[in-house]
């Protein structure tokens, strides 16, 4: 069993990732931790109560980081047009819902429950990467106890999709991706290279609608205004998975090309939040600000139709019982 | 005939470059233009004078910059661990050459021979930018009388050759590259995306030098320690004729894939010297650094057989009798 930690802005492909994370029979969904980014942190926090309440799902939530790590940077990137004013697609979330808040703050929940299960836990990060830098500066030695932190973020061999240069989790924070990037633990990637590979069409979430249950149903209406961004702004019938895709690598990591090498974010500029990697293998770099940092792994390639059917399975099989 | 400008800082090759634009019978080489580069100035220069010696090549030679356009930044990359320390791979180049060179400065050559030939210049500029930022600074007229500017530069979607982010001549004056590519002209770019894939083994160029005549002979002399290099310092068998490539790009553009959108460069920080394309294709960004500025074409791609045998071809079969 992979024990998780799911740190999540919801988000429509966040939903889609908590349902999996849920439903998924290898997956331990030890807790979800909020963070502003695709909509402010409130609204975040309250979609993810939402789908615990809708889903069933008995694993805490903890409210993280509202704001950049540097106070000094304004990240006003809101993506309310990916993903509707509301977060989740303009389903009509109710303004608050009744469901229980862990009382840690997000970065204390991490720190906690890591060092409750040493060597054992898996950080996912698919938000800005605020509340595990945060975590990581409260406590470095949370560090060499985590098992790996799996990111959905960035874009090295491809254009970015908040500017040319960046994607929207590490445009939106870069200094706290440099932390994470950089610190001593185990990193992977699933940055745009494999994500914008991995479309969902309208049709097969149509068909899972039909072979699935409540739940699926519920998912399926909160993706149509996202899957409707994809269409008429960028131009693909269907929508990228971005932070499902992330999460399969979790149990399916064979699906994956990966890449090892020193990776930075930059801070400031044309190119914020642009992510580069130096790879370990070819040609070697000296005097580069990639110098001494730790080689982490980048998802430069995967089988997106595998990993497709990974999704579909967790969320129309996992053994999960949902009780709605 | 392609009217030619050859702005370089020869430099290995260069040199083949050089060699290529004389001897192709659908180039006219109407001058070359010196610039720091893999080796300082002064080399440059007595390296073109050498190399017009030997190869009795008649089109006029102005000296260009000694340094970047901006004076506060340094460059110190000198790249002789490519090129030898007197940039033609330590074959014993004297160290003065008697050779004529044309008394204007680099950027004032450029501005009159193209209002010379308005309409019918291509700027082929395989070294650090500068000298057509400079003419562009003197006389911004000159981008609109300009047929096409072709560059050897830049590294897009992989990965670069100085510092992960960057290539070596964008790198070595980021500035300059980010005026050339911003200014109302057409721009093709030949970066590391195509020149990488462009390598040309030590048994080609055996093959060539059996079919071919002295220049052929003196060309693969001074390439063997960029060969060596390229073996020893990238695992590489063969060298990447990056300037070649691009030379190539002007009589069989055919041979390239390209993608179109405003390219910027990024100047300073971690990414200094980073090349990034928005391309005008896909994703729609707002509101970047990249709004406004000229659509430029990036190579992508390349068929990089066929090239080798049009430098083949036209180094060893080349119309212009040379006499040594």
């Amino acid at each position: 069993m992979h024990k998780v930690i799911f740190d999540t802005d919801p988000g429509v492909d966040d939903a889609m990732a908590l349902l999996f994370l849920h439903r998924h029979p290898e997956i331990d969904l030890l807790g979800v931790t909020t963070v502003f980014g695709n909509v402010p942190l409130e609204l975040t926090t309250r979609n993810a109560q939402f789908l615990h309440r809708e889903w069933n799902i008995s694993a805490p939530i903890s409210i993280g980081a509202e704001s950049t790590l540097d106070p000094s940077r304004r990240d006003d990137r809101a993506a309310s047009v990916v993903h509707g004013a509301d977060g989740l697609g303009n389903i009509g979330v109710p303004q608050t819902i009744d469901w229980p808040l862990d009382s840690r703050p997000a970065y204390q929940f991490i720190i906690e429950t890591v060092r409750a299960n040493p060597g054992e836990v898996t950080l996912v990060a698919v938000g800005r990467m605020t509340n595990l830098a945060l975590a990581l500066r409260a406590d470095p030695g949370i560090a060499g106890l985590v098992k790996e932190v799996v990111v959905m973020g960035g874009a090295f061999d491809v254009i970015g999709n908040v500017t040319p240069a960046a994607e929207a989790n590490i445009h939106g924070d870069p200094e706290a991706a440099d932390v994470l990037f950089t610190a001593p633990w185990k990193v992977t990637i699933a940055g745009l290279d494999v994500t914008m590979k991995t479309i969902m069409t309208a049709e097969y979430l149509d068909v899972m609608v039909k072979s699935g249950d409540q739940p699926v149903q519920l998912l399926s209406d909160l993706s149509q205004y996202y899957i409707d961004f994809y269409k008429s702004r960028v131009g693909i019938a269907g929508m990228a998975v971005h932070d499902s895709t992330a999460c399969v690598y979790l149990v399916r990591p064979d699906l994956f090309t990966l890449r090892s090498g020193a990776v930075r974010v930059v801070c400031g500029g044309i190119a914020d939040g642009a992510t580069i990697q130096s790879p370990d293998h070819g040609r070697k770099f000296t005097g580069s600000p990639w110098d001494g940092h730790p080689s982490q792994r980048v998802c430069t390639d995967v089988r997106s139709e595998e990993v497709l059917e990974v999704i579909r399975a967790a969320l129309v099989e996992g053994r999960h019982s949902i009780a709605v």
